[in-house]
């Protein structure tokens, strides 16, 4: 088996590898005058089974078509196996029809994948896993919770509260206090559909000094992690950390999330960037065998 | 039937609905704050025969996802028959494997706007034809030679010479020279396949004050258009005039080949912009019915 990565997952890439005791390999790409990208497979891949590892973010459009292209072009080339892992998965929160005549977009990108011959495909922590039904091969959905709750479990924490910024999330945030024993909730978040605005009613949850830890799938404008770490604040929460899978960060998201109090962010390697202290490498290198 | 146009092809998609004398609207969208497409069909169209329009330059990977979102959404809302036109088909230069590994973008492109759910498919001027040949449904790539020389016969020129700034391009500078019964010629250009550093040698044309039509594809850096028009100056070219169909108009283009000494800049709108004073719209609305 070869491990080939797209270029924003060279780490993960790398990592993955080692797991899987596999070659790894950078596909060679560019970006040309006009915009465009060139992807070139720089060996030989005729009958192998191959490892395609490309996230989706930073520039989500840019890294699907790459994907798009280094998966038609690794079958085209001869590849017996394509095996697809998209760490972060993007577009996967348009994963149904909010107002009549929308785009699903994430079923779209996903057909796309599989048109384009991926034989396999894996993600971390998408949006909605009922996403993935739209895929006729082999899919799966792989959670990063294990990953984290070790991590946290190491960290040196007061007492510490498990919390999910909205209702959505609590199913993480129950998982992740039950792995390591520790108290659990969330606050109750509105998202406007058509502006986008939030809204966030905390529950009277008081800390005393206790740290909280605010888990989250992704954090994108920082917002809503801004926002819950205030009312924890205002609760008299003791330190607070943002934990999340996928780290987007978009804009100022770091300054906003600082300025509401946040003591420390820590992501995943889904996303490979500043924050990505925890990997995922194993938990995939695990299920791609 | 219904014209529907994405957000770079407005201009285009009115002339084509007016042509048809068919109802016309633009395709709902917008980019969210992490960058990614909306996208939503504004009306019902179950059971309709669609156009939809859609340029794929400016930010081609965006246009392209955009593209992909709304073939497939315009199906899944229950049209009858998606036909889609790209006015400028980005990704065609990369149509063969040049060295080994390569991916051949145009066609992985092409394949997955048919598994999008396209009907019928339509371009202008696609750097090269048989790239079309990998569609299994219908195809069609029109000419702009026809506008471009109508433009032509227009404008005062003196004793205009049309001329080809590579020899791939002669076939269209000869069309066009024929139409218009004008003298033809060509220029030698070698780009370097890796580092895309472009030499060019002039013939020795003496114009003797004669206008110079420079005919070409796409503009995009506009350094091809720069190089044959400072040749063509030391040939004692009167006017020197840039026409082309698809003006991408890289960085400062522009400048450059008004620096060379371009007198007038002009193109179709397929890429809709400042110089595309030539429309496309009847020769497509002929071949869509």
């Amino acid at each position: 088996m070869i491990v080939f990565y797209g270029p924003y997952s060279s780490k993960l890439g790398e990592k993955m590898a080692k797991q899987l005791n596999a070659k790894s390999m950078g596909i060679e790409h560019k970006i040309f005058p006009d915009g465009e990208s060139y992807i070139r497979v720089p060996i030989n891949v005729k009958g192998e089974n191959v490892l395609l590892i490309q996230s989706t973010y930073p520039n989500q459009d840019k890294r699907i078509i790459e994907l798009l292209l280094m998966i038609d072009a690794l079958k085209d080339l001869g590849a017996e196996k394509v095996k697809v892992i998209v760490p972060y998965m993007a577009y996967a929160r348009q994963d149904a029809r909010f107002r009549e005549g929308e785009a699903i977009s994430i079923r779209t990108i996903l057909k796309l994948i599989e048109a384009a011959g991926a034989d396999e495909f894996f993600t971390v922590d998408i949006h909605k896993e009922f996403s993935l039904d739209i895929l006729k091969i082999k899919a799966k959905n792989i959670m990063a919770v294990n990953a984290i709750a070790e991590f946290l479990r190491n960290m040196d924490l007061k007492s510490p509260f498990i919390l999910s910024p909205d209702r959505g999330g609590l199913e993480r945030a129950r998982i992740l206090g039950e792995k390591l024993g520790l108290e659990f909730g969330y606050f109750e978040k509105t998202r406007d559909r058509i502006s986008g605005a939030i809204t966030m009613r905390g529950e009277k949850i008081e800390f005393n000094g206790r740290d909280v830890v605010i888990v989250d799938d992704v954090i994108s404008t920082g917002g809503t992690i801004a926002t819950a770490c205030r009312i924890a604040k205002e609760g008299r929460a003791g330190k607070v950390i943002a934990i999340c899978t996928h780290a987007l960060l978009i804009n100022n998201a770091v300054e906003k999330m600082r300025l509401a109090g946040v003591d420390d962010i820590i992501a995943t390697d889904t996303v490979e960037g500043e924050f990505s202290k925890i990997t995922v490498a194993h938990l995939l290198a695990r299920e791609v065998q």
